[in-house]
């Protein structure tokens, strides 16, 4: 069945020896992975004869691929491809990584309190693969085909019922639209809202929404926050037209918007037919403190927010499914021009997460995960109570991640790097501020003295340590910050 | 464990009355969703209780709800949500059906001749089963997890290697980049080719993809094609920078490319740094006539070819994952603007196709499907035999669809309505042409004229019909259009 996987055209006149161009056209179907790893050449016998050249010219290129290590000669069983492709991975990896938005500081360290990491370990498998093998076990041809552009009905239909239950999400499944991730959503927004949309975002904020607003080419104003969250009153003094906020639980700093500043920012909206806010609800599900907070969306009235969810931390990050509220003048236009793309998740996925959720699997790993993260957050904050002479410690009454406000002057830079020297990871808050469009030019300079002067803020996540590495990690942490443990 | 689903929260002073309050109330949480079909409602003296009202109050509540059909009283068992979500759903339909851009024509026929159908008859469902199953019981956390941006390194060296020895595609895992359907990667090209840019188009052309460049508000030159595909000539008179082009067998006209028109759009895209060349290679598995025609881009010795494809139709189109192969300098520009985007695919999802492919099931899947395609097509062209008097039947070489061309002067409109009423859907060419942008103006009544002069060309798709269907089909079609079927 197995074709000669080599197909040279020799070029007797090109003025390169035949050794050299078999053994070229080899090392490049090595390199670009069309030969693979442990694939057998064919004998050097062979292929003299199938290419009409001498033995030696094919023995010559066979042993120059062995010197450089692209093949390896197995006595008496013949030549094979070495891994090659996983030396292309490991050039390819450092660059995925580094375009991370969220990546910064050391590349990794033994104790990293990120703030995006999930605990997966309490994830009950088990139920997933038996709701995927009923599922496939019924599966008919429609199951195969493709489903409605907004999503499937039924599972817009749970995700209403679960938003209204837990979020006070007013809205039909008519209004919801199901895609694979929030990067993908925010660019069918961009689709929805048109082009050069002025854009307000807090300032700390979510750097890869930063990010994808800024490659949909839209100008951003970075607005300040005080202790209730964006400031209107510097809202107020932009042109923007949208403001995408997190109200519940705003990353990175943590800060919960108290209903008066919803009230405020939700007039700003109600004042222009063309505005909008978009409310990222990325981590609601988890609070620890007072009762839950609303959704920005509930107290909306005149149909100017835009909701978005993700079930990539509240399940998992490989479930591709996040949805969007829209409010109905962009549910039209959402018709409009977007009706027609394809939806971006199989309905077989749809279908599982659909009976996750509605079979109550979904509401009682959270319950689980609440009761964990809990704990977790308690023994952070229990750990770190003599870090509060040096450090204020905020933004913990929900989510996975709280902030340490340095007391004693000391710069981001330096207490990351001595977290770093003792193997463990934190993160900076200025790898979160936003440089504005505006003050690139005379501006700048002001912003950047004012930023010089900021007290010094770390973010220390907590959702993927064990408790034992949160006790090292936090210990490791005194020991380098001079931190006295005697209380 | 559930609540009562009713939190009405009455108004006394508000000036309508308590039982228009209630009955309001209801009649919105089960339009929006919130109150499902055949849930329970409290009882009317328990509700009265509750809410501190008569229980005359809420029986004329309950009684208008019943009368307008949102909800069904049953004898000694209560009240109940009546379908309503359904009513909603059939209110949604038409209007997600009227967005596809390939409808055309009546709603509906017995007979369909799709030419986007594919046959799911023989689809490997226990061996898709198995492979999850069998993933599943190997799956860890890290499956759970998020993947590469560009997806998984495995799935990417599987796919370089099936489109290296079935497409002569040459390239390398690291210029793959895996999406959720076409439609996606179309929006994440956008990012990487940047705003205004100026797309040409074969016309008629693949209409979902007009409609996402002009979504992206590019300009859209409509290039006319000959025998031979889109006249570089005319191409030529434009200023395109990027031109979209389905070489193997063009939608819908079914024309397939030779090496002579190729080499002048590789000449024409290289000409120029910013130009490219985008090949759709949506239908090339399936090819019934001469060799396969290797991709375009395995003519591309100056990188100026993104060659997209897709495994919705040879697979199913549930499985939501297209790629693209991007030559090295838009490979950079991707890394630099969308590296961060995330991926749209699960690893679960990648994980399946991939051992699919590797383990040399989708080979013989795709072995089994074009025996079965082949099959219907021989047999529609041998049903048509007697139609060639009055039509020219062409692009029947790949794909799974052909086209009639009428010879007696009738007009597509004609000849689809006498099918309709035979219960036929067949489709107008008329619905892929586009019209361009340029000539809304003066052009366009020259355009519109060559246009009614054009001969009537009908489009008909086999891949979803039974033999059954297509020897019906074609008899009903041969009745309605009058053709003598005695030779």
């Amino acid at each position: 069945m197995k074709e000669l996987p080599i197909h040279i055209q020799l070029q007797p006149e090109s003025g390169r020896t035949l050794y050299e161009q078999i053994y070229e056209y080899i090392r490049n179907e090595i390199r670009s992975g069309h030969l693979l790893r442990n694939e057998k050449l064919p004998s050097a016998r062979f292929l003299a004869e199938y290419l009409q050249v001498s033995r030696t010219t094919v023995d010559m290129a066979y042993d120059q691929l062995v010197t450089e290590g692209y093949v390896e000669a197995r006595p008496r069983r013949g030549y094979f491809v070495n891994a090659f492709e996983e030396l292309c991975a490991l050039d390819e990896a450092p660059k995925s990584r580094a375009a991370s938005p969220d990546a910064s500081g050391p590349a990794s360290a033994r104790y990293d309190f990120s703030p995006t990491a999930i605990d997966m370990r309490f994830f009950p498998y088990a139920t997933w693969k038996k709701i995927t093998k009923n599922i496939l076990v019924d599966a008919n041809s429609q199951m195969f085909s493709l489903g409605e552009p907004q999503g499937d009905l039924q599972l817009r239909t749970t995700i209403c019922r679960y938003l209204h239950g837990s979020r006070g999400v007013s809205c039909a499944p008519e209004q919801i639209v199901v895609g694979a991730g929030n990067d993908y959503l925010l660019l069918l927004l961009e689709k929805i809202l048109g082009r050069h949309v002025h854009v307000a975002m807090e300032n700390p904020t979510y750097v890869r929404a930063y990010r994808i607003f800024r490659s949909c080419a839209y100008p951003v104003s970075l607005i300040p926050m005080d202790e209730n969250g964006m400031r209107t009153d510097r809202l107020r003094r932009t042109d923007a037209q949208v403001a995408y906020v997190m109200p519940s639980h705003q990353y990175p700093t943590g800060i919960s918007m108290p209903i008066g500043r919803r009230m405020e920012l939700l007039k700003w909206a109600s004042e222009k037919p063309e505005r909008y806010l978009i409310e990222d609800d990325y981590d609601s599900e988890f609070r620890y403190r007072g009762k839950p907070l609303p959704s920005l969306q509930a107290s909306d009235t005149d149909g100017k927010v835009v909701y978005i969810g993700t079930f990539s931390k509240a399940i998992a990050p490989a479930i591709r499914v996040s949805y969007m509220v829209l409010p109905y003048p962009l549910l039209a236009k959402y018709r409009e021009e977007c009706g027609f793309y394809s939806s971006t998740v199989s309905r077989i996925d749809q279908t599982i997460l659909n009976e996750f959720i509605r079979d109550g699997y979904f509401e009682r790993y959270l319950n689980k995960m609440r009761k964990r993260y809990r704990e977790k957050h308690d023994l952070l904050l229990d750990e770190l109570r003599d870090f509060e002479t040096d450090f204020r410690i905020s933004g913990n009454s929900a989510g996975l991640h709280m902030i340490l406000t340095d007391r004693r002057g000391r710069s981001e830079e330096e207490l990351a790097r001595l977290a770093a020297e003792a193997d463990v990871k934190v993160y900076r808050m200025r790898d979160f501020r936003m440089r504005d469009m505006e003050s690139e030019s005379a501006a700048v300079k002001k912003q950047e003295r004012e930023r010089d002067t900021e007290d010094a803020m770390l973010i220390l996540g907590y959702g993927g340590l064990t408790a034992e590495e949160i006790r090292e990690g936090v210990g490791r942490l005194a020991a380098a910050w001079g931190i006295d443990r005697g209380g």
